[in-house]
C-alpha cells in the first residue's frame, strides 16, 4: 500500500517528535528497503546533523555490547538521548535481532530516551552500511544526541561502517594471546580512543604497556594522540573516565577541519552507493530485469559465455547512451 | 603503456603454462584494476573452471595461516598444483603483503607448484572480493587446482569472499572463551567441515562437544552434514584427516545440483558488482566525473542539499534514458 506524501509528512513528524513506534516503523522501512523510506530520510534530512556518532569495535569476546550499554547509561543520566546501533554479526544481540533487543531493553525499560537497535540486513553489497548509516541518520533526526554503533573491528563493511562515526573506540581485552599483533592491521589507524575493557584481569598491565609502546608509532591525527583508557563494563568502572575523554576528543575536532572532512568523504562514499544501486535497477529495467541476468549468471557458471560479454550485453540493452 | 592485443594473448599464453612471473604481474594488474586486466581475464575464461575452491575462515588467532601453509603442502606431496590467497586483514602475512608473500613462500622455496599471494587491496567498495575472485580464476588459469582463500569470518566483505569457495572451513580453538556463542550467527551457517585446531589445547573436548550439539541443529544441506575435524596445525597434525574430508565433501557435492546452483549465485553476484562499477563510471563521466560527487557529498555534509537530491542531479546528468 503505498503513502501518500501527506501520510509520510505526519510520519516524518512524528519521528522528529522522538515518537518511539514512528522510529521503529521506519528503521523496518529502511531495512527493507522500502520506498517510502526514501522520502522520509529525505523529509527527515534537515533536521539531521546535531549527533554525535561514537563507533564500538573490537574483537568478539571483548565485552563491547556491555560497554555500549553502560556507557549509554552514562549519557542517559546526564539526561542526553542516546541511540544504540548494534551491527556487530557475532553479537549475541544480533541474527535474532528482535530477541536481542528485547533482552538489550529490559535494563532500560521505560526510558524512551534510549532507543536501541540491532541491525540483522545481511546479503547484498554494501546493503548493511548503508542501513546502518541511514538509521543513524533517522536516530539524528529523532533527537538522539549521542549515538552508539556496535561492531566487530574486521571486514571492508565494518571499516565502513566505523567510518561513519566521529570518534572510533577501539575495545580490547587481556588474554587474547597475539590480539595486538593480529589488530595491527586494521584496527591500529582507526582507533581513536583504545579501551582495555576487564582491565581486572592477569595481563592487563602488560598489555597496557604493549599498547602504549604501540601508540607512540602511530602519528597524531591534526594534533590528537590516541590513548588508552582502562575499564571494567561489568561494573561500570572506567566509564566516566572513557566518556570524559570521548568529549575531550569531540571538543578538539568541533573547532578543527578534520570533521568537515571525514563528513564529506563519508557523504562521498554514500553518494556512490546509492548512485550504484539507482543505476543497476535501471541498467536491469531495460536489459530484462533481474531474470536475464541469473541466465547469464549461469551461462557464465557454465562457461557459455565469459563475463564480460555478459556485462557488456546487458550494458547495451541498459538504455545507457555512450 | 597500452598493451597490444598480441601481448596480451602471449601473457594470458604464459599464464596458462603456470609462469610465475607472468601469474604474478597479472595478479598485480588486477589490484591495480588495470585495463588490460579484463582482457587476459577474458582470454584466460575459458581455461577456468578446473580448480576446486576451499575457503578458510574464523576469528583472529585460531591459526589459520599455519592450517592453510599445511593444507597445501599436503596437496603437494599428491601432486596437486596449490593457489594460495590470503585475505585475512588481520593476518600477519597482509598489510605489508609483499614482505608477507616472501615469509610464506620460505617454506615452499623453488616450488613453482606452490603459489601465494596475500591481498592487500582495500578501500573501495566490493573491491576486495572482487579482486580475490579474480585472482581466483587467474590461478585456475594457470592450472592450480587446489585454492585455498584465507579469510576473517566476520564482515560482509569476508562472506562474500568466503560464497567464492566449494567448500568452506570454519576454524575454531579452545579457551576462547564465548566464541561459540559468538560465531553463532555468522559462521555456523556458512562452515562445510568445522576444524578444531590448536586440539591438543585444554578445553579441546568440550569444545567438540559443544560443538556437535550446536551442529545438531544445523539442518543438513543436500544431505551433507557438517562435522567436527580435529587438528593440531603446528605438528602436521589431523591435517590428512582434514583433505580426506574435504574430498568427500567434494564427492558428495560433485553429483549434485548445489554446486551449480552455488557457482550459478556466485557469477549472479560478481556480473551485478561488474555492472555496478561499470555504470558508475560512466554515469560519473557525463556528470562532471568525480570532482563534481566530491562538491555534493561537501554541500550534503553541510546540509546546503539533500543525498537524495544530489544524486538525482548525476542520474539526470549521467545521459541514462528514463
Amino acid at each position: 500500500m503505498p503513502l501518500t506524501a501527506d501520510t509520510v509528512e505526519k510520519w516524518a513528524e512524528q519521528v522528529r517528535r522522538g515518537d518511539v513506534r514512528s522510529v521503529s516503523r521506519a528503521i523496518t522501512a529502511i531495512e527493507n528497503h522500502a520506498p517510502e523510506a526514501e522520502e522520509l530520510l529525505r523529509l527527515l534530512f534537515p533536521a539531521t546533523g546535531g549527533a554525535y556518532l561514537t563507533g564500538v569495535t573490537g574483537a568478539p569476546g571483548t565485552g563491547k555490547s556491555t560497554l555500549v550499554d553502560r556507557l549509554g547509561a552514562h549519557y542517559r543520566k546526564k539526561n542526553e538521548q542516546v541511540g544504540v546501533i548494534a551491527v556487530d554479526p557475532t553479537s549475541p544481540f544480533t541474527g535474532g535481532a528482535i530477541l536481542g533487543d528485547r533482552i538489550r531493553m529490559q535494563g532500560h525499560a521505560g526510558d524512551s530516551g534510549m532507543f536501541i537497535r540491532s541491525m540483522a540486513t545481511r546479503g547484498f553489497l554494501g546493503g548493511l552500511a548503508r542501513a546502518t548509516a541511514e538509521v543513524a541518520l533517522l536516530m539524528d533526526a529523532a533527537g538522539k544526541k549521542q549515538i552508539l554503533i556496535e561492531t566487530v573491528g574486521v571486514g571492508q563493511d565494518e571499516v565502513d561502517i566505523v567510518r561513519l562515526a566521529d570518534c572510533v573506540l577501539v575495545v580490547l581485552v587481556p588474554g587474547m594471546g597475539d590480539d595486538i599483533q593480529n589488530m595491527k592491521a586494521g584496527l591500529m589507524e582507526i582507533g581513536d580512543i583504545f579501551v582495555l575493557n576487564k582491565a581486572d584481569r592477569e595481563g592487563a598491565d602488560r598489555l597496557e604497556e604493549q599498547l602504549l609502546a604501540m601508540l607512540t608509532l602511530v602519528m597524531p591525527r591534526d594534533g590528537w594522540h590516541p590513548l588508552v583508557v582502562r575499564t571494567v563494563a561489568t561494573e561500570s568502572k572506567g566509564i566516566a573516565e572513557l566518556a570524559a575523554e570521548v568529549a575531550r576528543f569531540r571538543n578538539h575536532f568541533e573547532s578543527s577541519q578534520e570533521r568537515n572532512r571525514k563528513r564529506a568523504a563519508h557523504w562521498k562514499l554514500r553518494l556512490t552507493e546509492m548512485l550504484g544501486s539507482r543505476l543497476l535497477e535501471r541498467a536491469l529495467r531495460g536489459a530484462g530485469g533481474e531474470a536475464r541476468l541469473e541466465e547469464l549468471a549461469r551461462e557464465v557458471a557454465e562457461r557459455k559465455t565469459d563475463p564480460f560479454a555478459a556485462v557488456n550485453e546487458i550494458l547495451s540493452k541498459s538504455g545507457f547512451s555512450s
